[in-house]
């Protein structure tokens, strides 16, 4: 087993003399940074009942070491898109995650322009599924396709 | 419909003649800066063939407005402790994401100790599959349980 | 714990000495008769190049207790036509099932029409996955969505 | 295209002129037959709180064309003793399927002994979420991992 390996793929610092870890940039950022990290320069194209178009240029900060869009950022951006499909099909919430599912299907590297639709599959009381398509703008090639289920009734307990 | 929530759920700024998100530190960020900014904090407390397990204390930045571990943060650590399980196997690669799907069961708020265990189910020369668990440390409740399918003979085309 | 409510909802007679689960006419089907079993009835409607098109009127056999169909037989159906869009753009096998996961969005009533649309979302050498939707086919509502992957290069080793 | 080839998958006959599809044996058998005819033959061997475990003998009846036992028969288990885990938690109903994923890992042939472990993995008011695993019976080596989440509430609307 290589030690190294992992740490290195877990972006840990295999010399732990070394201090570059402790001064991370990181360390620094603000609470609920997260969403503000992931979402600068998402665009909404369109938001209608049951459907959000958006659109983005895949930025340098969300690749991953092979030049394309991190995995967990499409995770991240089928979560946040597909529940605003909630808000601009008029709910005052879009509750609370269930469950997600994604299959990835190809690469979007850095710069190019992908789009991403949320679809309201079926909402009721209290659960609300939706899917997620990122696609190449150019070509309409489809680079995942996502389901995000999410529990609606928050304020009673799950 | 209520554009503004749609455009606040996205963390777009409702109102498009403030200066605010093209100031945004995001934008200043180093290429790849996402996997640091996720895994920042991470510990690794055992890695062994077809296992890892890691923990974390939730930090701030990566909780969301309702102050728990974001949906998107889980589905990323989920990719990334995933496939550290491949190096911690012996294997030179973790290739590259087929499919990821996420059973969401509890929060983790901020500044709650987590534990994430990878484990490997099956490897083939073509296709890899981990199952990931996280768990609140002192109760060991489970917080999210996730699979994740890996394409490994990633020189060949997929 | 209700020990007999498990039984029932398994399907097992809860007094042992009863005879009625040895004369059960599943014991004397004939070897893979499954597929025959759930497939009797479908019709289909269109098969071109990443698309397929059926149809079926829910039969009594084929539901669950409540009277709908049985969501382990739309995992079937999505397992099944989902691997038929492999033959109907020209490939000679639909491989062996890597992953499938579904959501289930409504309920489809015995003797009701409802149709099944299975697409090719991506095909390499390897790995191919396509999406299959049920909808209602008087109204187009939608009573499940699923995806399947599947892997193709079935003679070399998974 | 070969059109024969989506039929003889879809297990329809190629050639409308033989009368065989409308003499099925399938075309007999009595209203909910599907739950009978799967889970003939499995056995408990476990019921308890949060826990099911069952066996089965792989049946010629359930296999699919390549002699191992059909994904879609994998999933109906899935469903279905993944359902029996509230039951033999104390509550009076399993509830109705929300989503289900399942990895496939391994072949399970015919005559293999299989044993089918379910878990409960969190459950509130209104949802519940198990875990499937399938093994192999004197290897432990794991044929498939499923989640499968439903809605408990179901007196009220989903």
């Amino acid at each position: 087993m290589d030690l190294d390996a992992v740490k290195r793929s877990l972006e840990l610092d295999p010399d732990p003399s070394s201090s570059s870890s402790s001064s991370s940039p990181a360390a620094e950022l603000p609470p609920s940074f997260y969403d503000a990290f992931v979402l600068h320069g998402l665009r909404i194209d369109a938001a209608e009942p049951r459907r959000v178009l958006c659109s983005l240029s895949v930025p340098p900060r969300l690749a991953n070491s092979e030049s394309y869009l991190h995995s967990g950022v499409i995770a991240t951006l089928a979560d946040v898109v597909g529940s605003a499909v909630f808000y601009s099909s008029g709910f005052p919430t879009s509750g609370v995650s269930l469950e997600i599912s994604i299959s990835y299907l190809d690469a979007a590297f850095i710069n190019e322009e992908i789009e991403i639709e949320a679809k309201l599959l079926r909402v009721g009381k209290a659960v609300g599924v939706t899917s997620i398509e990122f696609r190449k703008k150019n070509t309409g090639k489809i680079i995942a396709q996502a389901r995000h289920s999410k529990y609606l009734a928050v304020s009673s307990k799950l």
